[in-house]
């Protein structure tokens, strides 16, 4: 069996840098065998942060490609304060939030972007807890999606 | 004392078939003694989920009725995965996500549609954990209630 | 070393009254060595929970003091319930959902209110968790700020 860092490799994507907060709050925080992650944002590799509204400035692929880039971010997150992926155990929960208009129905499928993320890392049991995927109204600097996750620990 | 099943077989009602995740998720996660739940819809008896948007298509008593069925579907996600509404000692947190236009106000009467039968099944302590009412730009598939859960197992 | 209440006192600002429930369920709920707080408006010192939305009827200073409000109500919570400041070791996770229009970018700056004041009582370390700061299309009662939260306990 593969570790979930060998299945990283395996994906040939980058992480972006390790996003640094924009307020008040720790980007993970080690709860006894858990770890919470803060919301993420779709950070690119250039350090900055990817803008747009699903369904308005976005289309649904570049959506989920946004929900898989919050997802690398997260994983970006995870190697800076725990050292590595094999650190985590298996995904416990996720809240997928996604900016767009009032008649949006795809959310599940732009959260997907960063669940099959998961998936592939820690596999198709492990690399997938309970999630809610929904819309907001609006998200920080006018990102098209906003994660946060909490993780088991081994 | 009536035990949690004994005490939903008193209402009277269905439980609808337990969801089908539609997405990279689990619809239920136990983790040590707590069980997380992912966000639900309001799945009929058919196994449909209702459609409709609180304050527009649907009035205050149908959205708090819709949040009930959002219940009764987790009740159902729950005796699907863990074999008995016993299984649970408490609840340990709600959120309650509603469907609304900006100038709405009355999330905590809709999401009372699903706290007070969680109060009903568990009892007026064990049934009522903290929560959370909000109302949200869209939720996927255009339904009216979405609600995620935490709960204490036995 | 001084303790939370100590840091409190020192910050000379009133705690509103503990906020009664306004739906089913509980302000604040001990579960282990964690405590969960429900979703929390800007309750004042009379009461009455400030109304508006941030970014229309209140400014950003004003909305951020909402959320620095929130953060009291959610103090005078804690010390209602659990008898003492002194009884939380930690900040684990806050939610801050910001009612705001859809072009609204500054969610984790109106949020730094209520984070600024748990890390004023708790300090730099302990009184800082993980967070997410969003946007919602609307909140119970009109309030411009909801703010739920978890903690580790002593």
């Amino acid at each position: 069996m593969s570790t979930p860092e060998e299945n990283f490799a395996k994906l040939g994507l980058n992480l972006p840098p390790a996003p640094k907060p924009i307020g008040v709050y720790k980007p993970l925080l080690v709860d006894g065998n858990h770890c919470f992650v803060s919301g993420h944002g779709p950070l690119q590799d250039n350090g900055i942060l990817q803008i747009g509204r699903v369904g308005v400035t976005l289309s649904l692929e570049e959506g989920k490609l946004a929900a898989r880039q919050v997802g690398l971010a997260i994983l970006s997150t995870i190697k800076a304060n725990l050292g590595s992926l094999d650190k985590v155990k298996r995904v416990v929960k996720v809240l997928g939030m996604v900016s767009c208009n009032n008649d949006f129905e795809k959310h599940p499928y732009i959260i997907n972007g960063c669940s099959e993320l998961f998936a592939a890392v820690w596999g198709p049991d492990n690399g997938v807890g309970v999630r809610s995927a929904v819309g907001m109204g609006s998200l920080p600097g006018n990102i098209p999606v906003e994660i946060e996750a909490m993780f088991e620990l081994i």
